[in-house]
Formats: C-alpha cells, structure tokens, sequence
C-alpha cells in the first residue's frame, strides 16, 4: 500500500456517539478495534467530560483500559477542563482534545465560560499534557458559521487559532460545528492558515447538514489540507441547530479517496465493517451513502440489476 | 442580480418523475411552472415514449400544451425515436434529446438496438428536428461506469460525442447514469471533452448515489464546466443498479453556489417551493438536504436553536 497521502481522523466514538442513546461499553470498545483494524490511525475515542452533563461518555476510563492498542494508533479523549484532562492521562490517553469556540456567544453558551477563560483553561491543560508526556489538540469550533452570530470572520478564526499556536498546541482541527460551510469559504480560510501558521497542522471537520460535506473536503484538499475528521456511518449530529446532521461519513470519503487514486491507508471492507457495527448497535439506518450503496468496484463485482428490461432512455 | 456564470438543467419532471408513481397531469404542469418561476431557464418537461414502455409519461403532449411558457426558457422532451419527435415537434417543445449509452452493453439493454443503429437513429432525429426549427441534443449515458462493463474509456466516451458532433449536436450531456464517478475522473474527462469539442457545450449529470454529487459537480466547475442536470428534491433514481439513487437535488446545488457566490440565476426560495410541492404530490421524503435544514441564511434568520444548554463541547 502506498503511503498515507491523507490522514482521516475517526471521531465516530465521541462525536457520534455523544448524539445516540449510551452504548453498552463492549460495543464501543468493539468499535474502536474495529476501526484501528481498518487502518485510521487517530482516533477520538471518548469524552472525560462529566457524567451529569454527557451520560453517553461516563464509562470513558472503562473503555480506554479495554480497547487494544495498536501499535502507531492515536487515541485521543476530549477534554473540558483540567479534572477531565487528569482523567485522561490516567486512563493513558494518547492526546488529549478541547474544544473552543470562535464566537463568543457560541463559547459562553455551549463551553459554559467566555473565550478568555477557556483560553487561559487551554493553556494550563496544554502544560499538565505536556509534562505528562501527552500530546495536546485543539479545535476551533463553528469556524464557518455560528448559530447565534452568523457569519465568523476570518479574524476571528484566525485569533483563536493563532491563541491555540502560542500555547503550543500544533494539531488544529477547524470545525463547521452546524454544517454551513462551502467549498469557497473552506478553501478561503484553509489557504489563510495555512499561510499564516505554517507550524500547525490542520483537521477539517464538516458535518454534512447540506450535503456539501464531500465537496468541503475536495476543496481543503484543493489547497494543501491532508487531515480531515469523519465519523463511521456519518454518526452524530449537531444539538446546537435544528436539522443539523452528523459528520461527513467515514466510509464514503474512504470510497472518494480510493475511487480518485489518493491513499489514505485504510481499507474500505474493514470501515463498512465498523459501520455495520455501529448501525446494528444503534438499530437505525445510519446517514451514509457507500453503507448502502456499496463501491463502484463492488456494485461490479456483483453486477447487481434489477428492472433494466423495462426502462429506456435512462440518463 | 448578476448574469449566470452557471446553468441548472431541471430534469425532475421527466428523470425524476419516471420513477414515480404516476402523478397527475395539473400537478406536473403545475412543478413546470413552479420551476421556471424559479429562473431556471432550461426545463426537461417530459418524455415522448411509447406509454406502455414509460405509463408516466402518457401524458407528455398533453404537459406540453397546458404548461405557461415563460419567454427564454427552453422545454425540452425526451424522444426515443422518430415517432417520438414527430410527436415532440408537434406538442412544440423548444429541444428534443436523444439518449446513448457510451458501452454497447448498456445501450443493447436499455435502448435495445445497437449504438450503431442508435448513432443512425440520432442522426435522422436531428435532421428532422432541425427541419421543424426545433434544438436537438443528445445524452451520453453510464459515461462514468457501466453496470455491465464496469469502467468505461475515455475513447468510448470521445468516440461516442464525436459521433454527436459529427452529427450537428451542440447541445451534449455526460451521464454519470450508475453514480460512480468520482472528482478526478470528471476532471479528467470534462477536461480531455472541452479541450477536443471546443464547438460542443457540455453539460454534467450526475446521480448522488455515493454522495459524491456535488463533489463532483464542483471538479466540474473547477474545469470550466458551466452546465449542470439536477432535480428537484433529488428526484429520480437509477432503475438498472441496486440502491441507485436520484439526481443531485436542485435547490443543493443552488444553495451551493449561493453560498459559493456564483450566480446562478435561480431563487433559492422558489426552487424549494417547486421541492416542497413534489414531496407533497408524492407523499414521500425526497433526497435533498437543503430541503430539511434550509439555507445557512434562513437558518441565522430564524436562529433556530435546541437543545444549546445541554451539550458542551461540541464539534
């Protein structure tokens, strides 16, 4: 297999998750396996967040100390403040992962303080990681658009990421926490910060709210983004606006990438797998299109036809 | 508003709609009119088949006639042959369309002739259409992937629109009939058809069934393609490959390319409304995003917010 050329990120296990009612604990841990069998080598396993405020997430420890590690794989847990992030390392986390929002509003409603504060939080979470010998991440979240602002500026963004860059972190995912971004507001800003932070790395985070998530995706790889965020059968969806759906689909950017010659370093078979999983757990059809439909080279190999005798003209 | 930079050809009321159960005649004529309030300006109404073949569209002469013309909007019907536009001509549709398949399989199954014969047929349906003052175009259908063959050629596609040209076709759509093309083979070959038929306006057609859709849509624009088949509310489907799934949703490329800032000439708003109208008279969900969450603009404006308090952390 050639090298990587993109990184996918699997947040199916937290960001998904997080959105369904609670899973038993072995089949998270079941789907972790899975997906790290499949070739993702990051993924965001679960939340140290308090058990009062996201249920779904209380067994994090549990299913860090019962996942099998493989080697090279990144398991990361988010974080909300310095005890969850204590949590975390004892439970050998491999990164840990906050979340900032870029507008104020958004940040005070949903991160429950101002910018300020989680700023300064960040940075002492940033510190205990590091002198615990845990990488650290960061996400900036509503990046294209929030629900209580509107339109983000490209200023905004930038503070927020350039505030991430001076505390050290270099792992930077930008989020379009309620699915309003475009490929020209995508290669926009990516050209911007890449530009301005040659230092970090970059995620893209899309949800796929108005089906442009795909398209998101070509455009940050238009401009030089090779790490984008997905979850296994587009699990999870986005509490803060209504009609919000979930990520783009793990599977059904595996299946772009593989259809357009771009390794990415994991196989399709063992993902759908994952997915298959996660649907038969949660006992609802998951928002994923190669789920259903299958590859090309699948949909070839069985040559499945119904119903071709009686339609012509079919365009 | 801006002259268009890129034309939407609506196809719900023929691609779309003959994969319905039989709608009424006054709600057809009613979706036309809808549609070209809308400010799409090339319209496929119906199809001029035998009705034992297609019983949807029985009713094509009688569409025709009751429909309000709007002044420079084309209305354009499906004709498998020249009984077929005889009778086109004569219900004074502005375009005929004739559909090839680019594998000889597919065209054997679907057209039941050879492309040979199909090449022939075409050519005297462009003469006899061109003797009555009526546009003729024409379809290159599973160019992107055959379900019998599999992959396609390049020659195969080339070879089959230089066919259309010889012919006198200007007018000429690249069907990605089974959904399997993906954003480099649609550059790779929009860009080897525009380069070849510099004198042919191309138009791209694609079914969302890996939901690649407007990925693809935008490879396409990235090449100078300018004209795009879609349907309202993601109508149609693909009766020759299980799990076939219908044609990029109208209004989720509109919104595209609002947000983008390209103009398309279109009311977002009023292309819903044509959506929202043939959900209603089908009595099903239809495949559009847009269509369940809005545009981001409508969403900012009603600042449509649940649930905000409960989850931190969200990406």
């Amino acid at each position: 297999m050639q090298s990587p050329k993109i990184t996918i990120v699997e947040v199916g296990p937290r960001d998904g998750l997080q959105m369904e009612s609670p899973v038993p604990t072995h089949i998270k841990v079941s789907l972790i396996n899975q997906i790290a069998r499949s070739g993702i080598r990051k993924i965001e396993a679960t939340s140290f967040v308090h058990p009062k405020v996201i249920p779904q997430m209380r067994d994090a420890s549990e299913v860090m100390s019962l996942i099998n590690r493989v080697p090279g794989t990144c398991y990361v847990g988010l974080v909300p403040n310095l005890r969850g992030t204590q949590d975390a390392i004892k439970s050998r986390v491999d990164a840990v992962k906050v979340v900032i929002c870029v507008t104020e509003s958004s940040n005070q409603k949903n991160i429950k303080m101002s910018k300020a504060e989680s700023i300064r939080q960040s940075e002492d979470i940033f510190k205990l990681a590091d002198q615990s010998g845990v990488s650290a991440e960061a996400v900036a979240s509503v990046a294209f658009g929030c629900p209580y602002e509107g339109n983000v500026t490209d200023a905004a963004v930038i503070n927020l990421v350039e505030s991430f860059v001076t505390i050290g972190y270099r792992e930077i995912s930008i989020a379009d926490t309620i699915g309003v971004a475009n490929p020209a507001s995508v290669r926009h800003i990516s050209s911007i910060l890449r530009k301005q932070f040659p230092q970090a790395h970059f995620s893209l985070h899309f949800h796929n709210t108005r089906g442009l998530g795909l398209a998101n995706v070509l455009a940050g790889m238009d401009v030089g983004i090779d790490q984008f965020d997905t979850s296994i059968g587009g699990l999870g969806g986005c509490p803060i606006v209504k009609g919000g759906t979930g990520n783009v689909a793990t599977e059904d950017l595996v299946n772009m990438l593989d259809e357009m010659e771009v390794p990415c370093g994991v196989s399709l078979d063992s993902i759908l797998e994952a997915a298959r999983m996660a649907q038969n757990a949660l006992d609802h059809p998951l928002s994923s299109y190669v789920l259903t439909s299958g590859s090309p080279a699948s949909l070839y190999r069985s040559n499945l036809i119904s119903g071709a005798e009686n339609l012509p003209e079919q365009t």
